[in-house]
């Protein structure tokens, strides 16, 4: 199922279900669970909501001046200059002027079979010649593979790398990427989504942001603020990217037409040291917690280093994510990962708990 | 001056003026006058605002659904059905969707030499062919011109009309876009931006939303929640067209990605039709006020149907901005008027006061 098809099913269910939750769940004082959306639980840190609920005053305004004071925070932020920083209507945003600039190019995309599926979509539309790779056994991303396929490509190639990837939350090592970027023909343009950046915790990773540092011009890193900052439905993201290159695909997107509540919420959130602190920690042990409830229940997962992992499922999906449902759970949605996996969006270590015992009592019930 | 460039410039402006302009105005209890950006100066209504503060407790969940609530609303309001409707990130969303999607057709761009820049910015970037038809006397769009131009062409054609047009403020017979749109061969597609429509007073005006609901399929009306609801800096859109072309068009862009915010607050917009009539009344009244206040100093002007007008200065564009700008009042933009002509955008009553006190004393002193 593609994202648009995930999202308009997800918006009927959340409709058909509207009644007989809420009557059941005031009975039971138990909130619809969401974890199947990749959203943080915690909703906006208080610093940027009273920073979106101050712009409201603004919200008639152009908002000439604001992205580029957000742009020269994210670049303190980061150690890149102001002119590396490109602001957008989400990662996606970002993502979308990439593949229309690249299919102006006449660009092939190369991308691991199991990613994220929002460039693949729109690369259609934008006619995008397409390779997928295979994934390698646990999901991992072929580096090599992807290298090779690229070199068999006449004429420009985007390469769309995910970091950690999404839906399996595997990293893919940093320092093999830098070194395929940096010894790559000039045929190749690297975009790195590194949607989920903040909330890894493996020493060994790093951003790719270096080279930008380095004002490498055959990449642009894509971030957003959806995540570690609790801004989904906010719609904020940025690219960073040698000057020329923000310049070059400023021409493919209007960057001035993003929502001024946003950016000044994302202002504010550059600022919360403390919310982003407590955002990164609160995913980790609901994390740590589940991981540790699967391995103790025997059921197989990919340790991730996102807000979401993948694990075995002892039914359909279908019939999984149904049975889910009825506890007044969301989970789900065909990620091509095969039968028997599932994609589980980590919420806070209470939400974590109440879906760890529905999953028990499943467990426990056989899987019927 | 394009678009970005203006937006760029107006940044440095409101940045570099900050300081002297608050010693200043904190002085004379001048507020900085913004006529130059078509924006509302109402601020957004106290449902808008009210609904948008509710939304940020959901600011970091995805929009599942409230985009469907929004079109449906949107639908009932204009006689057309839900799935008549597309929401976007501005009405500039719906535009670039469309240069995209007709980028791909290999269109060629039809359009007045003095209309909106957004579609012909990113047109140059989509690489679409262009045609500028020549206004006739008075600004006026020569669609007679433009047909002619369209014949002429083969392959897909995109057509663009603003009306009100933006920057003159003047309609183009709404009889004359139908019966064009009824007769235009199959290359032909109608982009009808209708930015200011809820502002217009002339009683020949209609919209051209009645082509949807006779479900033709060449033609998108494009509307946006900046101008009568005082929306800007929120970014909120849509267009309305048959069915099918909304469907198509909603492979080019990712009409799930609006802000959570922006939705909430145009949705509780669209139920204040106290602030509807306010913010018209406002604008009509503010607009009158102006046209008759030139009129008074013998300053010629085009009479306008939009939030701004065009009117002659008798100093070259560059000077006359300064002058403004040094009574706080920020005028004026390159809009290929030529020589002598400005767009004024029109404020509240009192704020046009202020501004024909400052333009009479300027006009008095012999525009020197």
């Amino acid at each position: 199922m593609d994202r648009r098809s995930f999202l308009a099913a997800s918006a009927a269910v959340l409709t058909a279900a509207a009644v007989p939750w809420s009557h059941s769940l005031a009975r039971e004082s138990l909130p619809l669970l969401r974890l199947n959306a990749n959203e943080n639980p915690l909703g906006m840190s208080p610093m940027a909501r009273a920073a979106a609920a101050d712009a409201l005053a603004e919200g008639h305004r152009y908002s000439f001046g604001v992205e580029g004071m957000l742009a020269q925070e994210i670049a303190e932020r980061e150690g890149v200059d102001k002119e590396n920083v490109t602001i957008a209507n989400g990662s996606t945003g970002i993502l979308e002027a990439v593949v229309w600039q690249q299919a102006m190019r006449g660009a092939t995309l190369v991308q691991p079979q199991i990613t994220f599926g929002a460039v693949g979509e729109i690369a259609a539309a934008a006619q995008l010649k397409r390779v997928d790779v295979p994934m390698l056994d646990g999901f991992r991303v072929d580096l090599e593979a992807m290298e090779a396929a690229t070199a068999k490509i006449d004429g420009p190639v985007l390469v769309y790398l995910v970091t950690p990837n999404n839906p399996t939350g595997l990293l893919t090592p940093s320092a093999a990427i830098e070194a395929w970027v940096r010894r790559a023909p000039d045929n190749v343009f690297f975009l790195i989504d590194e949607a989920y950046h903040e909330l890894v915790d493996d020493p060994a990773y790093r951003s790719s942001v270096d080279l930008v540092r380095t004002e490498r011009e055959n990449v642009l890193i894509a971030r957003t603020f959806s995540k570690i900052y609790a801004m989904a439905g906010m719609r904020l993201g940025y690219a960073m990217a040698a000057a020329p290159v923000v310049e070059a695909l400023q021409k493919y997107y209007s960057s001035w037409s993003v929502n001024i509540v946003a950016m000044q919420a994302g202002r504010a959130s550059l600022r919360d040291a403390e919310f982003r602190a407590l955002s990164f920690n609160s995913n980790r042990a609901a994390r740590d917690f589940t991981q540790q409830g699967l391995d103790d229940l025997g059921l197989d997962f990919i340790p991730s280093q996102g807000n979401f992992l993948i694990h075995e499922i002892r039914m359909p999906l279908k019939n999984y994510q149904q049975k889910m449902r009825e506890a007044g759970i969301l989970v789900g949605r065909d990620m091509d990962l095969g039968e028997g996996w599932n994609r589980l969006s980590i919420g806070t270590p209470d939400e974590m708990k109440r879906f760890m015992t529905t999953l028990g009592s499943l467990h426990a019930g056989g899987w019927s």
